[in-house]
Parts: structure tokens; sequence; C-alpha cells
């Protein structure tokens, strides 16, 4: 007997003359963007993503989160699923044929072209995740995360699945699955009706390829601390002209790399402050 | 009548004639790691920080999660937090008073010394979050993280408390609940006894300045796969080698940085396949 799969968000209702095995796979959602996450820790999920923004559009099944129990396909009476690398050395490293068991379920019904289903494991050794690749894989059909905890993953694996490998930052944590949250979160606000009127998607951060300038709101005088004159002046060109002048400020500040990148795009000088 | 504070891991016990008030603050445990977090969904915690090595380090006192809920300390009947940017645009902007309360609450007892015990807000105009920074947070007493949702913090309160902006990464979230559990778990685990004999700190990508190289297990031929051979040979120095060879490629190839940095560090020409 195999644990059942977690699935959140609403069913689709088909009719059928036989009655639905709730230990069956999940239905799929008709048009619903859809997340498969492989792990060790289903119950770890929609974690935060059942809150907030994500967990209504996962409510109004704008996506669809299906959790694989990797034990599931374990070894043996301890259902094992790693075992120690060969050649020696620290940890244990994720078995293929295990791996392979749990890709293939993951797999049914997606299609075979990776850029409309991109699969992925969370790995420091990975590319790093950017916006871009949040926008790409918005508009596939949906993806597959596949969650490491501690060990590696057997190379073999990597190839003969096309796994694209991807890392959150230049940090490590004991498991993929708070990265897959992260990954699954950027990527769900972008499916169109999600955020809805609450964000302004075109003036974030990255969208202009500067970080964002100081924000204020009310009141005007906190403990003694006022806004910028500017920001109150209603002269809308100035202030749009201030903003800028700060967030290239922040930029140059905080992320040479951006502000290089930046300026490259627009013939822009990064030594100097004034255009070339 | 506030709401009750949420907190998790072992409570201290200490011998008291007044009996103890279930919605008083959490007391503190002697000695842990502390994480306070700032947010509008304090049920989202401690999500996957409760499951695993560091779940496991929660209940056992080696560190403690205290919740501190935003919303608390909005203001009027409809507890406010946020108010319309300053100058025009797009969003919300989380209020300077609302989040001066929230922030003086999560102060109590801790530090004035900002290294001992960093304030962070997770915006994605922070700098990015790396190693360094969970190794340098692991070190203090514990670390305040105040997260958005949609909007920015105003300016005036980053600079009032001395709010350090930290980026999970180059891409946008609908909130910083997800980023505050991915740095909550990459400090908690460079705590002493929170690995414990489950992974080698030493040997992982980013301590070495390289990516890992690839890793294989059993079976040694998976469906037609074998594992390369020198793995197989039981010459621990060539083996060594090759690993080494593996990790620099994979490390020029995906993570250019991080190559360029290990090149100067190691006086290596980075373009070249041979030492200086």
């Amino acid at each position: 007997m195999s644990a059942p799969n977690r699935s959140h968000g609403r069913k689709s209702i088909r009719a059928t003359m036989v009655p639905r095995d709730l230990l069956e796979d999940p239905e799929d959602i008709v048009g619903a963007w859809k997340a498969r996450v492989i792990t060790l820790f289903p119950e770890v999920f929609p974690g935060v993503l059942g809150a907030s923004l994500t967990g209504k559009a996962l409510q109004q099944g704008l996506w669809q989160l299906d959790c694989i129990d990797l034990r599931e396909f374990g070894i043996g009476r301890h259902r094992n699923v790693d075992d120690t690398p060969v050649g020696g050395g620290a940890g244990m490293v994720l078995r293929p044929d295990v791996l392979a068991s749990a890709l293939a379920k993951a797999s049914r019904g997606t299609p075979e072209d990776r850029s409309q289903w991109p699969v992925v494991a969370l790995s420091p050794r990975g590319r790093p995740f950017t916006q871009a690749m949040a926008q790409k894989w918005s508009e596939a059909q949906g993806v597959t995360l596949l969650c490491g905890r501690f060990e590696g993953i057997d190379q073999r694996v990597i190839d003969a699945f096309g796994i694209q490998e991807v890392s959150l930052g230049d940090f490590v944590m004991t498991g993929g699955e708070i990265a897959a949250q992260a990954l699954i979160d950027a990527t769900v606000r972008l499916i169109p009706r999600v955020l809805g009127n609450h964000a302004s998607v075109e003036e974030e951060s990255f969208s202009s390829g500067l970080l964002e300038h100081p924000q204020y709101s009310k009141p005007v005088d906190w403990d003694g601390r006022t806004v910028p004159d500017i920001l109150l002046s209603g002269h809308h060109a100035h202030i749009a002209s201030w903003r800028q002048d700060q967030a290239e400020r922040l930029t140059k500040e905080r992320r040479p790399d951006l502000w290089r990148a930046y300026c490259a795009q627009h013939g822009r000088d990064p030594d100097g402050d004034q255009e070339l």
C-alpha cells in the first residue's frame, strides 16, 4: 500500500460512472498551472503557499499543487531512498532507481518538451534562480521540483531525465523544500489573475534593472522624522526624477553587478554620474 | 486584547509563585539562538522549519522561534498597517509608527550591538543573502526578521532602527515569510549540535569556493548507466583529483562569478586550464 498523494486546490468535476477512489492520483484542474513536488516531507506543503494571495489562487484553482512522497518509492522494509557515495566521502546520495520511479510518476500527462514543463532539482550546485526563470516557468504548463535533503542526487538521474539544477542563492539549507516554496511563490504570482490589483509587477525591483527607490508613507511627520520635501511637492516629474536617482544610487551601492548590466543596456558609464 | 504570541520550542522552567499567563510573552530558553519574526502571517510558522533537523533542534531548545503579529500593532478599528506611498505610485507602504511598535517589542532583552543581534528586513532591494551572513548570524545571540507583504517599508524606520535589508535573490515573492524561513534554516543548521553527523559542512558547496562535484550512489549499474570507472578504482588520490576537476569544470560553466573569485584566491588563470 502506498500512501495517498497530497493534493491541494479545487478539483475539477467530471461525469463518471466509476466511484472516485480517494487514494488515486489527484485529478487535474483543467487550465491550472501545476507544481509537482517530490519530497520526503510532503506534510510541510503547501505551508506559506497556502496563505495570502498564493493560497487564494490555490483555492480558486488558478494553480495546483501535487506532492509526491519520495519515501513511497524507497527500497526494502525501511524504504531506503539513499546510499553512500561511490568513491567515498561524507553524506548520502539519493539513489537513481528510487528517484526514477518518483520522476516517472511526476511526469504522467506532462509534455516532453522541457520548456513546457521544466524538471528541476533544488541544489546549491545549480544556476541561480532569477525573475526571468520565474517568468518562463509561469508561461509553461507546470513544473516538477525535486527536493533533496542533506544528500546529493545521483548524477545519472540528472542526465537521464534532463533535470535542470537550480539554486536559490549562495547558501546551504537543510533541504530543498523552502527553496521549492520560494520558486513556486515567485512563479505563481506571475500567473494571470493571481495578483489582481494588489501589486504592480511593472514598478518592482528587477523589472527595470534597478533596485526600487526608498518608499515613504503616513504619518508625514513620524517622531520628528519627516519625508523628503520633494515627495510633498506635487511635481510629478520632479518626484519621478528623484526616485530614479535614488534607485540608481541604491543599485550602484548595493549591487554593482546589476548596476554594470543596467549601464551596459542604457549606454551609461558605470563610474560616472552622467550619460555617456 | 492583543493576540497571543506564537512561540515554538521548549520552554525554560523557572520557579515562580506567580501563575504563568499563557497570553504573556514567551519565556526565553537560556542559551538558545533566537529568531524573532515580525509578520502578518504568524500562522505559517514554523512551517518547514518544524520538520527534519531544524524541527528536532527546535524541540531540543537549541534555537527558539517567536512570531510577532504585525496586525496587533495596526491602527484603528481595522488595525491598518499600511498606507499609500507619499509622492504617489502603486502599492502600499508599511507605516513607520506601526513597524516601530512591533520592532520595539522584538527588541526586548536584545543587545543594542547589531552584530550581536541583526535586525533584518527581507526585501528584493537588499544585499543578497550569503553563506557568510548565515555564519555570522549563527554566532550572534539571535536575529529579528521583518517580513513585508506586497508593500515596501517606510525608509524612516529602516534608518531609525538600523535595519539591514537582505534579499534572497534576484526574484520577487508575494511576501518575506518564505525568505525568512530560508534565512533561518541556513543559519540554524550552523548552530553547534544542530546538524550532528548528518552532514559535513566542510565538504559542501561554497565552503571551498567551488560547486560540489557530481555524486553517484548504488546501484553501480543502473538501467545500463554505470558510474565513472575512476570512482570504483579505490585510488583515493585519483578520485580526489577527478572530483576537483569536475568541481572546477562545473563552477566555470555555471558560475563564472564564483570561478573568477576562486581563481583570484588561488592564483589561477580563469581562462586557462593550468595554474599561472
